[in-house]
């Protein structure tokens, strides 16, 4: 059983072949849209829509009934009517399909709880993994399946699991338009079966993934999302924005997912033990994920900030404080050295480092010096003007001194979004302001520190 | 003397003649961009490039001195190198300008107090009115007069002031990506002459500019900036990012512009006895200034949520009583209204009001029936998918209730982007999150009780 059940959530993820059953021929349907994207997403497996009133839908032929598939199913797409998931469901796994990701409403949070118990009868009896009901389903990029909405193709390293369907939609979008993509997004709905913590399992072993960005507003079973998702954190860093802080805020995702939040607390404080990130809104998650998608940190706190603009960089070293991370003075040889680089005469030569309005190579020949007298385990590099040159140049620093160079670019116009979408692809994580920059740091800092503790305390 | 000094203010913006002193016929340089944006920006007025190497620059004939401009000058804009601008502004005084725009670096920051001193007597001989040195410059687009980088030309009704110029840059680009554009950015530099109140006072009298947004290192008479800013303030609200906040980040404003910060709790209590929003980061500015621009609120902190997404609907309530706001619950006659408003029967009627996938005629009639029950000061509307048509909707509730409707958008891709020019357009402000929403919200609503209390007071 246990074997059945893990092979469904792989069938959830890898399977071969799709039912999509109450795909439309109305393009104002989600029937309609999620088919198209699982065709335009480049889904490489078979696809069976499933239309008792029409003989094709977006091309492809369509059949009355799962049933009539004249194959064998992996997993199973639905969006009918709620009365009749559960009837659907089981001609599907009828059909050999592992898993079900079900787009339908009108389940418990519609007061139907008969209903959902149905579907909860239908896992016991025939081993289904089922994602949702009531969910935005899932897109999973090494499969190439964009079982969901919108149609997002960008493959990246993030895999973002999500109780709100906008949330998933909204870091996808962002990291699409950087040129990060994504590797997954799961949308949870009502987890009748499928929950956070088997996703984090899941993902934990998923070879594409290098981070999870989760939005919960609570966890079906704490014990063991935190037993999971502490065994999953040596290797991919965990990330969670959890709603509910509030009294007001609680009672109101009681309403939209019927989560028993439990004390805000003791959440935050098991984050803290465990070393799973919490932040406090959504660009946080999506700005921390980032950081720690590739960023590779020895655990130490010193920060060096390297600037074409004054402001940005006291806006920088103000945040650094506020975070408490080092931001460790010059020493003489430093300054020496420093002194030898060929920086402007305008350079105010301290740490933030104020290069004024120089060339890129400045950053280079600035962070380099840095670099040979180990002045720092994280470098800030803040483009506050069009500096034409800068990914090269933050590109080869990388290869100097490692994962370990934040980039924030800001008042740059086209040349900055260019340089961005550049630097992405390098694996160099860029921030719109400095102090998003900075607090993204903190918790990439956090991790690593995490992470060296729990390894002397294991060795 | 008072006379000719406003005199030479009014001319630095409205000034119907300018020299560019250092036009350069080198494209790398910016004393050749920046003529090309005073160019390409529109101006009307007369433009004299001064360069004593070339006989045009851009096409316009070039003067090998000021002096020999043969007409008279309202503005100067002085590139050359700093031993050389104080010769420049005596030349432009002498042709009748009343303002001057020194770009040039090399001053005080650098070093050369001399320098900067030589400057000062010229301000008092002549009585010269100076922005700068080491400055990016001004941008007012009432004059069509953009001399500074980038090249911004959309009009706006936000002027920024700044003692970063990539703080206005960044600022200046954001609002024009969204289509709000800017009214001015000027940038302030070592400030010899003229101080971010000279500025706050005549923007407090500028028709075209309805909201302030200042980045400050320090107040160069903190006195002075206080009265000013509280005259103004009835009428224009102001902003203010003031770096400095810690021991590290003075002491590094104090080797950028050698603000005199003084102790950041006393500003922060000056700021709130006289009506000035204080903010923490770069995007907070741009946000606050942005609700503040257009918003009109009555002094009233009842917030009305209404949601495509349960998620953002939570992290939004969240945030209000994190903020101090208040979300009124829903008292049995507006539920029965509501009951009748033809809402989804998936819909969770209470404060949040999460309507689901809903269109976006449902968010009209919601609010038009909380409306009527006048259950809220601030309207925030959250579109948590792709929705067409939301614009419409939007419009027509300003046009019932007055500009208290706040929108976030997100995860809502090439429609969300569509959508936001065309709110932005109809002056409601849409944020990227539920939590910026509620952040800028609390600020307008801080601000609009401060006013309330201040007439009642005088009344």
């Amino acid at each position: 059983m246990a074997e059945q059940m893990r092979d469904g959530v792989t069938r959830l993820f890898r399977g071969r072949s799709v039912a999509v059953v109450g795909a439309s021929t109305d393009p104002r349907k989600l029937g309609h849209e999620i088919l198209a994207n699982i065709l335009n997403g480049g889904y490489k497996g078979r696809i069976y829509p499933v239309n008792p009133n029409a003989d094709q839908v977006l091309g492809l032929p369509a059949y009355a009934s799962a049933s009539e598939i004249p194959a064998s199913l992996d997993l199973a797409v639905v969006v009918v009517p709620a009365p009749f998931v559960a009837g659907v469901l089981r001609e599907v796994a009828h059909k050999g399909a592992g898993a079900a990701i079900i787009i339908s409403g009108g389940f418990r949070e519609a007061g139907r709880e008969d209903l959902e118990e149905e579907l909860r009868t239908v896992v016991t009896e025939t081993g289904l993994r089922l994602v949702g009901p009531n969910c935005q389903g899932i897109n999973y990029r090494p499969n190439m399946l964009c079982a969901s909405w919108p149609l997002v193709t960008a493959s990246g390293s993030m895999a973002v699991i999500s109780q709100s369907g906008t949330v998933a939609a909204t870091l996808a979008g962002w990291a699409v338009d950087e040129g990060l993509g994504i590797s997954a997004t799961v949308s949870l709905g009502n987890q009748v079966d499928v929950c956070e913590t088997d996703l984090i399992e899941y993902f934990a072993r998923d070879t594409e993934t290098r981070v999870m960005a989760l939005y919960l507003e609570g966890a079906k079973d704490g014990r063991r999302f935190l037993q999971v998702a502490s065994r999953a954190i040596p290797q991919k860093p965990i990330i969670v924005l959890k709603s509910g802080r509030t009294e007001l805020g609680q009672r109101a995702a009681a309403s939209h997912t019927r989560s028993l939040a439990g004390r805000d607390e003791v959440f935050d404080a098991a984050c803290r033990q465990f070393g799973i990130v919490r932040v406090p809104d959504i660009e946080s998650l999506y700005d921390s994920a980032k950081a720690l998608e590739s960023l590779q940190l020895s655990g130490g706190d010193r920060v060096m900030i390297v600037t074409s603009s004054g402001g940005c960089g006291i806006l920088a070293t103000d945040e650094a404080e506020a975070c408490n991370l080092r931001v460790p003075p010059l020493l003489p040889d430093v300054l020496g050295d420093l002194g030898e680089a060929g920086l402007l005469p305008t350079a105010i030569v301290s740490n933030p480092l104020d290069l004024t309005v120089a060339p890129a190579e400045h950053f280079e020949a600035a962070v380099t010096v840095a670099g040979r007298h180990d002045l720092a385990d994280v470098y800030l590099l803040i483009f506050g003007d069009p500096i034409p040159g800068a990914t090269e140049v933050v590109k080869r620093l990388k290869g100097k001194l490692g994962a370990c160079i934040v980039v924030a670019y800001l008042g740059g116009g086209e040349v900055e979004k260019a340089e961005r979408l550049q630097m992405h692809g390098a694996g160099i994580p860029v921030f719109p302001t400095p102090q998003r920059a900075i607090r993204a740091i903190r918790d990439a800092v956090w991790v690593s520190r995490f992470r060296a503790r729990e390894t002397m305390t294991s060795g």
